[in-house]
């Protein structure tokens, strides 16, 4: 896998040593995160707009509706920044200041081009549909060319992509390691609880595995 | 609480019954995220960096190392967007169109103010050492001149925030309804697992309860 080259603009400046250009490194989290977050300037206003995403080799799609703002401003080829954040656990510290969160995330800077034809499009919901619950794909209706019609797709290509993470314990100084405080890391992660079966059922059908199994990050790589 | 009217800006526009103006239902959603994601412009290219936060009353600091570009375009009153995301499930429906996910999520606009004095940095550590974990910060060695000095805080006022939220099951069709394809949500949390004590502790330290405690979404509201 290519590493990508870090621009002047995406190498991470602020933390040198927690930043990665590795594609591996960088495809792993895109391909984990449920939810990316979209940076846009509309009227030198900057947005930043929740959406799904799905990476497909070396590009990312990105999930709008066709009325959004987004979509009239991206598809136009504006540069836009694509951000996912995974959250692995806090960093306690026996100094406040030294608090802090433990994640792994990707910034993606680029113009994005706007997915016209209809079997891309389709290529794009089933990569959707799959980042968000793999094997769901094959069970359910597929798109007919009307919802692919409203279906707007921006595909993002990751030649200027960097990766950030921050793993492990708290970083107190010396000085501050005899304090009676206990310090650490909480570590979480995405917990799913029982699935709930849409009330408007006709009849009850079993869970199948693909969701009494769905676990985060359970995406098989592409 | 006051509402925030929304402005043209801030209506939301993509799926209008989603959208919630309501200061009480803003600040919940602010004060249970653990990060927030920044927009912000530099040389035209819009930059999402994600970083901590705490609301207080009604502003939202920002946490930023002093080092980063963010500062630097943010302080001087540039315009900016501040995005937080609670991702409550996933939403499986019988069409692989309407596939969504559950989620509360809160978007600011406005124009940061950099936050000069000690005793306001001093606020703003408290709010970011309580907003990850309430309780810890009277257990904790409090900030030094010299930390305060090298703590980089913004405060964006919340005058134009707005809010979105998707609930509840799948939207389907009634003509999907009658498929034999199991559709629901898989609602999800954040689980913490088992604290980890530091490996450079001196000696064992009993886990405090605010740790042992700790869940997502426990900080009391301000």
């Amino acid at each position: 896998m290519p590493a990508s080259a870090p621009t002047a603009r995406t190498r991470v400046r602020r933390a040198p040593k927690r930043g990665v250009y590795d594609r591996e490194e960088i495809d792993a989290i895109l391909d984990e995160a449920l939810v990316c977050h979209v940076g846009f300037v509309h009227d030198d206003q900057p947005f930043v707009i929740p959406t799904l995403h799905a990476r497909v080799g070396d590009e990312v799609y990105i999930h709008l509706s066709s009325a959004s703002r987004l979509v009239r401003t991206l598809s136009g080829g504006a540069p836009c920044c694509l951000t996912v954040t995974l959250l692995d656990g806090l960093v306690l510290a026996r100094a406040a200041f030294l608090h802090s969160a433990n994640y792994r995330s990707v910034v993606v800077l680029g113009r994005a081009r706007a997915v016209g034809s209809e079997q891309e499009k389709l290529r794009a919901v089933e990569a959707f549909t799959t980042q968000l619950v793999p094997d769901r794909w094959e069970q359910v209706r597929q798109p007919t060319r009307q919802e692919l019609k409203a279906t707007q797709v921006l595909a993002l290509p990751l030649d200027e992509a960097s990766a950030k993470i921050r793993r492990g314990p708290p970083l107190d100084e010396d000085e501050d390691l005899d304090r009676e405080v206990w310090a650490g890391e909480i570590p979480f992660h995405l917990q799913p609880s029982a699935p709930r079966a849409d009330p408007r059922a006709r009849r009850p059908i079993p869970v199948p595995d693909h969701v009494a199994n769905w676990r985060p990050g359970a995406r098989p790589a592409t």
